[in-house]
């Protein structure tokens, strides 16, 4: 018998999609080149030629079984201890490859984050806005998402909602910095105050409260900051890392958990998440993926198209008149709406081939997202498109 | 707080890590030459040539975005269509690209299929000997897994103890031919009756009940047999699939699952899968992995190792006394034990350096598994070796 749960999700609408196909048809209609496609976000860089130098190499040189065989069941060995020297170097915590299990981008990793801390019928909280994806990562292992408001403007945490809502049934909190969709990044004040908090609700209800650190744009930071690292805050930390971003190769699918080796159950987690990929099926990532990051790790595309690409908009958004706060890393934007319905608003810029994202399910209505991980050339003649129809639907 | 259900598997004993641990500690001592290993399912035979250098050319010259960029979620459509066309050709099915979704190897096939076609607290019927990691497979689901036990001596399927463990709980049945562990493959005969048991079942419970048919051992068959196609016999069927074997590349993670065109609801089963890999955060395989097996469809490495190696055990093991049935494929062979208790028979068999796996955990206690993709120079200095230890412990 079919299952009904999954049946039921085919018929509920999904805004990116839904916007998606728009853009695609409407690009059969007037070349894709003339739509304004800020819905998805998927890199546009090039992967950097040294990956693909890399992989050819090992395809011409290494034996059939070292680099199509099986990885052991919690990765390839090699490639945990190359991840887990970088993350040392980087980060000055002292990560071994036992604690490092490479996964199926950051997905796959918050995914079995979530199965390894919580238990069914557990909360796991997160903060609006958020990447509406967390959702079916985190309620399909049985735990259950709950979203703190957002906190307005900045996009920090809301800590007077945060200490209202994280109860005894929490077992776990997904932050995300850089912040898919507001660009915004916890500064370490942020942080340190999360880490004080948290450690004190573990002491008062007797239990692990897990941090669950989504990664994936910390390299893709503006104005010459770094993004504060989690984990060095908060000992209970498991860091979500997928290199679909930084290396602009989403497809290749290669991530990792990286389990601090202060949290509880450190020497054991990375063993858990390999009991956790048993039951779906799914063991490692392909052994090439594994085997060709690690062999450029530290590099990355080159990122700066997105700095540009923010900088434009942002001038553009603010002249037009747009409330929106500068994204400090993430190729996203996040302005608020002319109206007070984000979704009304979008349907009109659809008018003028502007594919913009209503935040409705992101956890942030009457705001929108722009993916501006596109061609700078494409976001400098959105810019007169954009003055026209702020001009003309809302006088602007 | 940490998954006790997952914590709690830590503990518990696997013996063919056991096994694997022991060949791996003497293989240093004596040499791993000299540790006739007998335990791993991990093929030996080389790549195909042209895998690697239908990698290395999209490498070359293939743009970023088309290699590494996102799959579509229910994976890439080209890659869909050859696979499609080839299964048609091959098994006279009316395939098309939606009814094939792309998974990470058999393994994600099935723990894909099971979640689609079962609710939790279902049941899910296979067959002794089974492999073990269907257990995590079904289980994890939250479904049921159910044993039938063997067939003997012919590892057919018991008709008796199916009629009467199929009950109105039960919504798929799990089947793998050529079987892994006994090398049996099902006949013409086997899959009508179950089509027809099957069909009546339905029938009579007012619902659906899926044959999932693991068949990752295809493509591995000997004295020239052709493997019976089980989804040709029942339309509810769902073919799970892997390149691991076939193309002996078990470590980049390609499989996929193919939806009988008359399956119920077969136009929407693909989505369905889709929202399942949401779920747990595995979207597609590597893009890569797709792209090269699609450019290689229908190719095999030089399997014919494992069919000399079968013939030079087989006629060993009967010439020494074991009770043994010629396998007709994969690349085990699955004797019975020279004393009831198969685990004891193993642990005296490592006297003699030989690892030989104990069949209890694959539902058939006093017999035992023998993996012989390894070198056919191994297997022939292995049986003097046998012969000895058959001889010295046993009397044979």
């Amino acid at each position: 018998m079919i299952n009904q749960k999954y049946k039921d999700r085919l018929s509920k609408k999904n805004v990116i999609r839904r916007l998606a196909a728009f853009a695609h048809k409407r690009g059969q209609e007037i070349g894709y080149e003339n739509v304004f496609d800020y819905s998805l976000g998927n890199p546009s860089v090039a992967t950097p030629a040294s990956y693909n130098e890399a992989v050819i190499d090992m395809y011409k040189t290494m034996d059939s079984m070292s680099l199509h065989g099986y990885s052991p069941s919690l990765g390839n060995t090699h490639v945990r201890e190359v991840i887990a020297d970088s993350l040392s170097r980087r980060f000055h915590l002292p990560y071994q490859a036992k604690h490092i299990f490479p996964t199926s981008g950051a997905a796959g990793a918050i995914a079995h984050a979530v199965r390894a801390v919580t238990a069914p019928g557990d909360t796991v909280l997160t903060f609006a806005p958020f990447f509406p994806e967390y959702t079916p990562y985190v309620n399909d292992t049985g735990a259950v998402l709950k979203v703190v408001p957002p906190d307005i403007p900045d996009f920090q945490i809301n800590f007077t909602e945060l200490e209202r809502m994280l109860d005894e049934n929490v077992s776990a909190v997904l932050i995300n910095s850089p912040n898919n969709p507001s660009g915004a990044i916890y500064t370490e004040e942020t942080l340190t105050r999360l880490s004080d908090f948290m450690n004190r609700k573990q002491k008062e209800y007797g239990h692990d409260i897990f941090l669950i650190s989504d990664e994936p744009y910390r390299e893709i930071v503006f104005d010459g900051r770094k993004c504060p690292y989690p984990s060095a805050f908060y000992d209970n930390t498991l860091s979500c890392y997928s290199f679909s971003k930084s290396m602009s190769l989403p497809g290749e699918r290669i991530g990792y958990i990286a389990v601090n080796p202060k949290a509880t159950d450190a020497d054991i987690l990375v063993d858990i998440f390999g009991q956790i990929s048993r039951g779906i099926g799914h063991n490692c990532p392909a052994s090439t993926s594994q085997l060709g990051i690690a062999s450029v790790i530290d590099q990355t595309a080159d990122l700066s198209v997105y700095e540009t690409n923010m900088n434009l908009l942002y001038d553009a958004l603010t002249d037009i008149g747009f409330e929106v706060v500068r994204p400090q890393g993430t190729f996203y934007i996040f302005p608020k709406a002319l109206e007070e319905d984000a979704v009304a608003f979008s349907d009109k810029a659809l008018e003028y081939d502007l594919i913009l994202v209503p935040a409705d399910n992101f956890g942030a209505p009457g705001y929108f997202r722009m993916a501006y991980c596109i061609d700078t050339d494409k976001v400098k003649r959105s810019i007169p498109v954009l003055r026209k129809f702020a001009h003309e639907v809302y006088g602007k």
